[in-house]
Order: C-alpha cells, then structure tokens, then sequence
C-alpha cells in the first residue's frame, strides 16, 4: 500500500481545476482518492458557507467521476475542509490517494512510510457529545483504524484528523436538558474536546478510567499529541482519519509531529522539521526544499488564561473578531514564516489538543 | 545627551498605573519625558477612540505633572500611539526620556548610542496633503531635527516616526476638487505615502527631482528604509521623531533597522537583532536577552498584488476583517516568534515604506 | 402570458426543499420558470460565497429537471441572489414562472397585470464599465425588453432589475489605465450607478444628451426610481429583469413602486402598498393582507453626507461594520414593520437609485 | 421638584462642546445635573472604549465645574453610557437636571409630572449575581427610590434605568466555582437579568417568592415592563435611576411606557406616543412635534428561539456581527421611522425585560 498526496491551491471555494487537471494528466486517479483536507477562505465559523460550496463542487465531481451517488461519494472519500484563511494562509487542499494493496510482509523500504487510513464512529445522541460516551466510540474507532495501518507503535501515529459530531436538538430539547441538570453539550467547544481526548486514550495518553465527564473541557492537563479535531454541527457522527508511519507501507511520505507548547513555539516547528529529514538554515526551511513540504496541520489557541509568554493579550475580549480567527492567523504566520509556505493548514481552537495555549502540529513530507 | 527607554504593559488604554509606578520611583523623570510611543488595542481605523482615550489620559497626567495645560503637553511631548493589537499583541508603551545637554565633544563612549529628537512640519493645506508640497516640507524638517541631532551619516537614522497630516475638508470641498480634476488626497493612504517619500528624501535614498505629484503612491520602487508613518485625520501638521545613533550622545540604548522584504522576512529580523549585539539561538532571540529588547517598531501590509511568496492571499477582498487587522497580525506573529516579546509595535499599511508588500523594521535595545 | 409568483423561506443558501415540494406539488412548473429573486445569509460583499452556493444548487437542480446543461440554466433563468440578510430579515427566495402564450389582443382583466421579461446586454470591456458605453448598451437592453412586454407607458415600469457586470482586469491593466488619467472603474459602485442610469436613460426620466462620463456617480440629480441594481465581480455582460404591469398580460399579480427619500421614509412604503389596494392598519399592514404580498424590493444606502434627517450618523466612519451591512438592515427593519414580514429584499447602495440617501422601493402583490 | 431635560448631539464619545454651551448659556446648572444618558459609537462589548472615554471627559468636567474630585462626581451624578450607534443613530446625550424642593403638597399642575431619582445597591460579591441576592438588594433599593420620589402607584413608574454590577474573579475562582456546580454568573447576561427581575419585584409584577435562582435567565414568562439594564464589567454595585410620574413635582415633562411585543412591534410604539398626547400621522410623529420628543429609551434583543413573526432569521448564527448589534439597528431603526428621530438609545439584550423576543420601551417627552 503507498499513500500519494498532491497539494493543489484553489482559486475560490469550488476551484476544483487544478484537482481536474492532475487527474486529466494521470496523476490522480480518482478511484483511489481517500481524503481531501484543506482549508477555504470563510470564517471558520458557524455561518461559513464555504466549507458547503466546496463539499457541492466536490461530491458533484466525483459522482460525475465515479458514477457513484453523492452520498456515496461522502461515504468513500473523507473531506476535512477548513474555513479560515487569515493573514497570509493561501486557500488549498491536499488529495491523499492510496494504491497497492496491503500485506503481512514488511515494505522493502528501509525506512516506515506514511500509512492513511479512515473510519466513522456510530451517531451519537447530542447528550453524549461532550460525555465520555464520545470519549470512548471515538477511541474505538481509532484503535480499530490504527490496527487496520499496521502501525507497530502508538509513537509512530502523528495526525488524528477528525470532524466532530453536533447532533442538532430543539430549543426545547435544549431548556429541558438545562433544567434536568445536565445541560446539552452538543457544542463545538465539547465536541472537539471529547474527541481530543477520545485521540488520547486510544494512544494511552491518557487512560480511560481516570477521567469522568467532568474532566472534558475543565482537566487540561490531560491531551492528545496528535489530534487536530474541527467539529461541525449536524454532523451525527464523528469522521475520523489516521495519519502514521508504518514498516508496511510503502511510497516516498512520511509524517512527523510535536507539540506545541504555545502559539510562537518555533523550536517545536524546526524539531518536526528536522525530524523529516530537512537541514534548516538561520532556523527555517530552505527555499530548495520547499516543494518537498506537502501537508502542514495545526491546532491553534488564543491562550485561555489571558496571556501569552506572561503578557496579556487581548484576543477574548474582542467583540469585533473572534479569538479563533486571530490565534488562526497568529500560528498561520509563524508556521508561514519557518517553512516558507503559506499553504498551511491551522484549525482552532485546541481543547485537550496539547497543553493549554497550546496545540498540536503534523507535518508530512516526501523523503 | 543622553536617552533612556522604559517599556510598560498597559491594563487598558488609558492606564497609567506603571508609568505612574516608575515616576514615583523616581526612574522617570516626566520633565524628561520627550515621546511616548504605544499600542493600544483599539481597531486601528477612523472610529478607533482608544488612541483618544489614552490621549486625554497622558494629557491630564502630564498637565498635573508639569503644571502646564494640555495643548502645552502635546507641543512638549510627542505621543505614538497606534491601535490595533491583534492576535498575541500586547499593549504597552515605551516612554523616552532625555537628559543631560548637547555638547560639540564626542561622548566618551566607545559606540554611538541612541540619539533622538523631534519636530513637527508647519500646518498643511488639504489640498497639499498627498502631494509634493508634502514631500518637500516633511523632509524639510527631517534634515533640521538630524542635522540637530548631530549624527555623522544618514546610515545612522533608524526610524522615522511620523504622524501624517489629513486636514479635514468639507463633503462640498471634496467635490469641488474632484471635478477641478485635481482630486483631494487628505486621506491615511496618501498621508503616509507622501511623509515615506519625505523621509526618503531627508536621508537621500531618493532624489526630490526623481519624483512628482503622479509618483506618490505610484512609484512604489520608490521608498524610505527607516520611515513608520501612521496619519491621523484631523491633524493639520505632521509630528515626527527622527532616531539614529550618535557619536555625541551617551547611555546604554542603540538602534538598528532593516528592509523588510515580505512580512514573512525572518531573516531580515534576525541581521536587524545580530546588528544590535545579540546571537540568536536556532534563529531566535534568547529567553535571557529579553530585558535588553526595549522598542520594535515595523510597517506591514498585505500584498496589494494579491500574493505573498507567489502564493494568493484574501487579504484584500475580505469584507468583514480590514486587511490593515490581517497585515498587523501577521508581522507582530513573526516578530513575536523571533524576539520572543508580544509587546511589538506594528503599524500598518506601507506605501513608500520599503518595497511594495513589504516594509520597514526598527528595534531599540541596551548595549 | 401569466406571471405566478411563489415567495419559498430557506433553510439554508442551498436550500431548494421549499421548491421542490411546490414543484412535486405541480404548482410550479420548472419549464417555466423564468427567474429567481433571493436572499441568502451572506455579507453581501466581495468574499460572500452564499450566492455561489446557492446557484451551484440551483444549476444542478435544473440541469436535471430540465435536462440541460448548467450553462444553458443561466441562459434560461436569471437568477438574482443578493447577500446580506442583517437583522430580522428572513432568507428567501421568490420564484417567478411564465405561461400562457403573447398575444396582441388585451387582456380580459380589467386592470393592467404583471409582466416580466428578461435580457442581456452584449459583453463590457473593462475600460466600458462606469462609462457612457454602459449606460447607453444598458437603456437599449431595457427599451427592447420593455417592448416585447406590450407595456404601454413608462409610468407602468416598477422595477428593473438588474445584476451589473464587472469584467476582471490585472493589477498591471489597471496600473496602466490610472496612469492614463483614465482609471478603471470597473467595481461594483460604477457598475451599479452606470445601470442605473441606464434604467433612467430607457424610461426617459433622463435625457442621454444631458449626462457624460462625469456625470456617473457625480451628479446625484440625475437618477432612476425604478432600478435594483447589483453588481458582481466576473460578471462579463449585465443581466436584465423588467417588471411592469401591461394590459396584455393577465394572472392575478401586480407591482407598484416609489422613490424613497430616505431610509426611513414610511410614507412611499405606505404609499406603494396602497396602490396595490391594501388598506393599511395604524400605518401598517394588517396581518390577514401578508399572505397576498410577494415580493419587496429596495435598494438603501448610508447617506454619504454624512446625516440622516439633519443628524448625524456614523456608518461611513466604522471600520468593523461596512455601511453596507448597516444601510440594509435600517431599510430591512422599517420595511418588515410596516409590512409585518421579514422576508423583504433589500441590496445596496443606490448610486443614481432614487435621490442621494434615498433609494427605490417596488412590491409585488396578489390582486 | 422639577426636572428639566437636554437633548445634545455629540460629535465624538468625548464632545461636551454642546454641554459646554448650554451651561454656559445658563439653561444648565451643573450643580443640578442629576443624570446623564447617552449613546456612544462603540460596539457596545467588552471592547468598547469610547464609554470609558466619555466617562473621562465628563468626570474632568464636572470635577472642574462643580470643584470635587471625580470619584465624588460618580457618587453625585449617573452616567448611563451606552456604546453602539448602529445604522442611523445619531450619537447623543439627554442630561436631566433637577431643581426646587420636596414638597408634602402635590404641586398645583393638573397632571403628573416627570420624577427622576437615583440610588445605588451594595457591593456585590461575584458569586451574588445571576441569583436571588442580587435581584433582592436591586428591588430593596428601587422601592426605596421610588417611595423618596412620592409616586402614587407602580403603575407611574416607567423607567428603571440600570448599570447592572458584574464583580470581578479569577480565573481560578471562577474554575473552583465550576466545579462545586455552581459556576459563576457574574457576566453581563445575568446581571441584566437579575436587574430586571429585580424591577419586576420591586413593582409587584413578580413575586418574590415566585422564584428562585432557577428562574434566572430560564423562566422568561417572569418579566419586568419598565427594566432598562445594562451590565459593566468590574462595576461592584448596580447603579439605579428611577423615572415615572409624580403629582408632586412640577416641570413640563412626562414619560409613558410599554412591552415591546417583538422588534417590528410599531403598535406599541404608537400606543406609548400617543400617550404623551402625540397625535399621529400615518401612524408616525409629526415633524413638527419633534422638538417636544426628549427621550426614546428601548431594550432590544435578537429572539433567541431563532425566528420573528414565524419566519426565521440569522442574528444568532453569525459569526461575523454579533447579535447585539444587529438587535440595536433593527430596533432604533423602527424607532427612528416611527419617530422621525435617529438620536434613539436602544441597549441590548433584554433578558426578563419584557416577553422573550420583545423588549421594554419608556419615552420621555415636554408636555
């Protein structure tokens, strides 16, 4: 099994030429298409209809493509797309495809190899989003997917690329559960959260038993290294794909991660670099080496406890921009700046997704 | 002569409290006190009061102090203070203060240290403002206060703070020269533009001759290395702060500056840290040489020919955030990363500050 | 000929379950739809993809039922999708189908009865756009189709619809054209005003003779009462809806129109109602009349002076909130009190639209 | 007793030129000045400075006038400064003065005149508000106010204007009260709240033993019809004006009230004028009784159940303008049609103010 991926800017939303053009020259072939992530210029928030155009563009694509029905389509092919394009960050989508097939006996490459897989978790109730009932489907899932890859060792898994499940409840569904005591948490904020540490657990980052639903959003001293979780409302289940390196898989990928300790931590960003075989010069990627850079995650966070490197910042008491469009643009221009791309993708916000103020950050690139 | 600098956060726009803390310690000395230079979080635009607020704050402190009425304050001390702190920002200001007496003998001082002074243009016509009458009187003025300052080279100007003029005219006053062909250009875009060019004619990087009325925010090869102008509508006479180092000044503070080249231009930042004495670790400041950082000063702007790095940014067609939030952010993020303070001074846009999509850096630091 | 007009709340810019259900209900005909006029949630500015969103859904939707090609869709329907719906106003769309055959002989109604018809004019330069080429290809698209309706005076015109076009340029084009002394005007407020007055040109309420180049978006006496003009980027040659009432035409709607003088200028939105022959409560729509109102449509505008009603207002000085967004949602709230809904359409601003800080109001009704 | 009333338009948050000029005119006794309401050009949240600018200003004024310190100035005088001018508001000021003496006999007019009284709650602990202690020392305080003012019956109360108190805490008290299930309140939601349910208390239209700290912000049936509150971040105690008519004092002015039913609700608005002895024209002030309108006073909100008159609408869903704003436009626009005049202040939101979706309105008037 081999994972090729091609990193494709976009001109609007629903530019899907530069996707139709590869595959037209034979570098894509659509059947083996197995997800597409990328970010598109909306506000990331929840009247951000871009995400949409770009999910109508490309179901009606593939469809076409692979004379399947849309729903079909969204069955096959996970797509992560992102909005918010602050700063300098270049709207763009990276398209993973997998060929060969797998097998028992180790890859004859000397090194481990990036290996993709994907998975769903049953539909959750939305009392259960924020819950450990979503703790636990969501670490199920993972496990089932990281087993699937081959991956000998949790260390070799760098991205858990997951959208969270909102289910939807009435307004009355919501008063009644406020009442009841255990207020709906079927929320952005709890659905990231849960999935994070779901990420976590099926790592053995954290162990199951010792958190309880109060623990999710509040105990930030438990997180995943890996995960990077947008969560989208509606959605019933939670969509979820695995990123690592595995002795069985071939290609010339690999992924490397770190946490990041906070918004401006560039050493974390050179070691992950450093780790995927770059040679670094006054401390950022050169521009030789730039076309090898394929795919660049990270979770963001505007620092909940008000400051950054102990100077207070300004980022949550602004009612004209939301803190998750500035901590975007902060961590998209740091990232920009050391790899010299600024087709990088930075989601927000981080609950349990490394330390608080922090985030996680994935980098794949070709060998 | 002799300039010391202090740098303090600020609570809100109009606190005073750690200038008032470092006064009645006596480490500032307010009849000393000769420019204030600050962000404040505001949003930067026309209807940003913070600047006002903070303003009527320093005025009447100031007054109290010095015994002397507000506008007395205004001619005696200049204020910088520009809104904006998106993203990690923090707010804060840094209070110059000069002291001793001019002499013809050269300081004692083995380097040239800090020198700084101020001046203001006379009162401008609207109709001047964005053309060559502009030009002329700003650099006018530039020569004196250098000339004043006694500094050897125009290499050794590092910042040329301004204020820009917008005199205010009335909606029948615009109309009248619009159609007289000669519209008005009493706006931010063409005050700045106009007082970069005049700096760049002070310091001889470009010839008064070279240009004209058509060049300004025109010409954009045309440009000031060492400018930062914001403008202010209302102003009638630009106010301007000229910084360089100086054989007959003595202290510990020095300056340096550079071009930036694109607002992910790391590697300018870290020649303009290493022209100040300081050696970088994996290109970036290190955590014990923090306290020595006391001013950076830098012009940003979203690339107005809609790439950074060759790649698109949005920028400049997002309706619901101003580029000037989105150029500010992205510098004060890199910055940020390199030196390791959030307490950056950004101000933005750049017309005739460094080449078109980049801008101009300058940073105070003690020996 | 019959014009049946169906007023469809959405659930989403890609919402098309409203009319499918009227079309499985066989009240609508897809072969006969002749245009579609709506609101989707967006800013109604350059980065607004709701309306792409919401045409993808369309074009699909009648590809299918129509079995043409997308392109072929919006050569068969117009489609008039207006971003921004600020405050209480609902997300619609009102769709307008014709049948029925022309025919030379009245009418049986004993009143005039809605007519509609479509065209488009040839394709702009850029260097066209804001220019007298545009009004004058403009006015003769509307006289043309004005004809074709067998309406027999201009009186009888109450609303010409219009999307403007706005064809690209590069940066360099654009450079080279200010530098000529005749800069591009090819954006969204020459767009707008040159079809505006185009509209008054058609209906003889201005003389071609007596305006020029200069004249557009300058001399604000000069205007249409009759316009709703939207401009879109890319948009290579204008889009065309005239709505008038004709003896020739039967069915059971009307429309009515007048100038507004200001954006809150009750009296023209009682006025206009009452000529549809609604009998007004304490000013305002009774609620058993709602169901017979179809469409309403005006254009607002921030007064560029600066004052409503001898006051003063800020919308033209605020850098977080574009007048544009403001100016809609003043117009959209004065309008749904006095009729009772919320799902009225209101685009903006009103370059040469009804006097300066006024604009044009038209509503369709039942008889 | 007799209380005189200003209407000023302001040029910026810190304009007291039109103050200035009436007290230097002698129509205003700063000794006199009981209150001040306003309308500021901020965004009305967290962020908004140009309160705190307007504060600066009228405490350096009246500090100076009235020779006291400022502290003293916000112990004598009310400041209700409110920040958010949407649409067409015109930013201004009603000052309200207060001359003569208490009287045991009912002054000698033939109808009830304007009585205007201020007092000031406790100092709230942060864990107060949002709960029962908060809205029991709110109506202990209101009653007190209103029995000074010798009002007959609640029914003459038509305004209880208040800054509610939102105490500060940390980030560790606020996690510890998280935790023992009762998380704090103290932010501007609640406050509000518990402010106006204190009104109603106060004014017998809720019992207080009718609820609990349950009810707060849940049970939306539990209103008050004359609460204006506003909250303060880091304000310890509620501020409190009360206005109604009195047979005691004297003067020429009166104020009247109603629920607002929803944001379009114009009947209600009719109903109030006319009960100042308006007589109407087409359902709207006639402009020459404009100059008799002093005072238009309203609490918006954006219905939080998601839709207005049956048709839905997007104000909770964006991302990009907060709902509060939206709210305040819709409402002050409906206002300023109605009314003729833009110099409205609507505050937003209005929880337990009036029925869920609708509002409280009071307007104050020369007779």
């Amino acid at each position: 099994m081999e994972i090729k991926a091609f990193k494709i800017l976009t001109r609007s939303p629903s530019d899907l030429s530069g996707l139709m053009d590869l595959v037209d020259a034979g570098k894509i072939n659509p059947e083996e298409v197995v997800c597409i992530i990328g970010k598109t210029e909306g506000n990331g928030g929840r009247n951000d209809f871009t995400r949409d155009l770009s999910m109508l563009a490309f179901e009606d694509y593939f469809s076409s493509m692979l004379r399947i029905s849309r729903i079909e389509v969204t069955d096959r092919i996970i797509f992560s797309l992102s909005g918010g394009c602050e700063g300098v960050v270049s709207p763009h989508i990276v398209v993973y495809s997998r060929s060969g097939s797998s097998s028992n006996i180790p890859s004859p490459e000397t090194e481990k190899r990036l290996a993709l897989g994907i998975g769903f978790t049953r539909e959750f109730k939305p009392e259960e989003i924020g819950r450990m009932a979503q703790v636990e489907e969501t670490a199920r899932v993972i496990k089932q997917v990281v087993d699937q890859l081959q991956i000998d060792s949790p260390k070799d898994v760098h991205l858990i690329q997951m959208k969270g499940a909102i289910p939807s409840y009435s307004f009355e569904e919501g008063e009644a559960a406020r009442k009841s005591g255990k207020p709906m948490r079927s929320d952005m904020v709890y659905s990231r959260g849960a999935s994070a540490l779901g990420a976590a657990v099926a790592l053995g980052e954290v162990e199951s038993k010792s958190i309880s639903d109060d623990s999710i959003c509040s105990d930030f001293e438990k997180y995943s290294s890996t995960a990077s979780c947008s969560a989208k409302p509606g959605l019933a289940r939670t969509e979820i794909m695995v990123l690592g390196n595995s002795s069985y898989w071939s290609g010339n990928l690999k992924i490397n991660s770190s946490i990041l300790n906070d918004m401006l931590d560039i050493e974390s960003i050179q070691k992950t670099l450093e780790g995927l075989g770059f040679k670094l010069e006054n401390g950022h990627l050169k521009a030789e080496d730039l076309s090898r850079l394929i795919g660049v995650y990270a979770k963001s966070e505007a620092d909940p406890r008000g400051t950054v490197r102990g100077k207070r910042h300004t980022m949550l008491q602004d009612d004209d921009i939301s803190d998750t469009r500035y901590s975007r643009c902060v961590l998209s221009s740091v990232l920009a700046a050391i790899t010299g791309d600024t087709a990088v993708y930075v989601s927000t916000r981080s609950e349990h997704h490394g330390p608080q103020g922090g985030g996680t950050l994935s980098i794949v690139a070709q060998i």
